[in-house]
């Protein structure tokens, strides 16, 4: 898989694709991430990216011929499965998105600046708009790269063990219960006495149990859905 | 403003916290970031702040020695307003969180490993556990950066301009509608006429109008709730 991410501000990138399991999955080759600097595309003397908006108000607004260079550049060398802008209005990005981008071969995700990116942008080039939730952040990097990070884990291989990812919260519908360590005691609280019996059956009955009264208790829409689904 | 991070792998936080808005409000004064390495609190010789899961199972889980010892050094320095947990099976992360966090003094953040820490940290410790949305992802850290950034960017003087906040999108629970810059024609794509024309009033009508379809179309039930309210 490959993954290019187009963004004003590149140093925001540092950091969490380049280290755990992201960092990990392009070091054995799993995922090819690039990053791009949207400067480098402007044809602006000053490197500019952005200007004011049209009609006024707050806030500066990503102009259109540095995303038009950059992504027409890529676009050009190979086909993107899809095109995606980070932004608060997108479509609520979920774990069955993370899924079916995951079987993907090129993912293009374009960084918003905060106060967003000229329409025609959007209009022309964009393929699909996710939103990580509901709240506002600085940029698209965050976004970027949270999805980048539950996309990448996905891939076969990136994870130490090909059986975790596939008992996470949310792969089978619910939450996951709560997990115990070592050790047994600390500071007079127990692990409860199943995780500790030997008696899988058992210890299986007792997680889906709590993982039930988590997700009715957390995300009472999502017990409900799977209610209805048994 | 203190915000102290707690994690297992600190070089994630490189990047999103040290540039853009959350990086001058730092400078500026207006918050103090602090990242805690949770190894730097281990007990054990190997400096080990993990281990396997009771019950049997796939990945790690985060122990209670470290992050016990950690919180504690740092409660006993000064009082947290919440102790927060990113977890994927936490309260959802909304922007009337990020509003209300914004206004407290001291916060404490602790990034899970990406299978979870030991419940009995969860009991003790924790004040509010979040997810920033129904996704999952390798760690805490992300979700420790993105609450971060969508709260640090609402402290006064962290935007450039005070009013930008105000519009965002969520601030008036609608989405915001396109915007546009310059060129005021791009490859035969035009800006609206009306964001052209000065007519202030007829901008803000207009900006309204656009705002109430996009929330509709993509976000029904922030609509419907919109609706309900006026």
């Amino acid at each position: 898989m490959r993954i290019d991410i187009i963004s004003a501000v590149p140093q925001l990138l540092e950091g969490p694709l380049n280290h755990s399991i992201v960092g990990r999955a392009r070091e054995e080759g799993l995922v090819e991430i690039r990053i791009h600097d949207l400067r480098d595309y402007s044809k602006d003397k000053h490197r500019k990216v952005d200007d004011y908006p049209y009609g006024g108000g707050a806030g500066m607004v990503l102009t259109p011929q540095p995303i038009f260079s950059c992504v027409e550049q890529l676009t050009s060398r190979r086909p993107y499965d899809e095109i995606i802008f980070a932004a608060p209005d997108g479509e609520l990005f979920e774990q069955e998105d993370a899924n079916a981008l995951s079987v993907k071969e090129n993912l293009l995700f374009l960084c918003g600046h905060y106060k967003g990116v000229d329409q025609r942008v959007r209009d022309e080039l964009i393929t699909r708009e996710y939103s990580i939730g509901n709240y506002v952040l600085s940029g698209g990097e965050l976004p970027a790269m949270a999805m980048t990070d539950a996309i990448v884990r996905l891939l076969p291989g990136a994870l130490g063990d090909a059986e975790s990812a596939l008992t996470d919260s949310f792969q089978n519908d619910l939450l996951e219960g709560p997990v115990y360590t070592r050790p047994a005691e600390f500071r007079g609280m127990n692990v409860p006495e199943v995780l500790r019996s030997g008696n899988h059956q058992k210890v299986k009955e007792w997680r889906l149990k709590q993982s039930l009264e988590r997700t009715k208790q957390v995300r009472p829409e999502m017990y409900k859905k799977f209610r209805n689904e048994q």
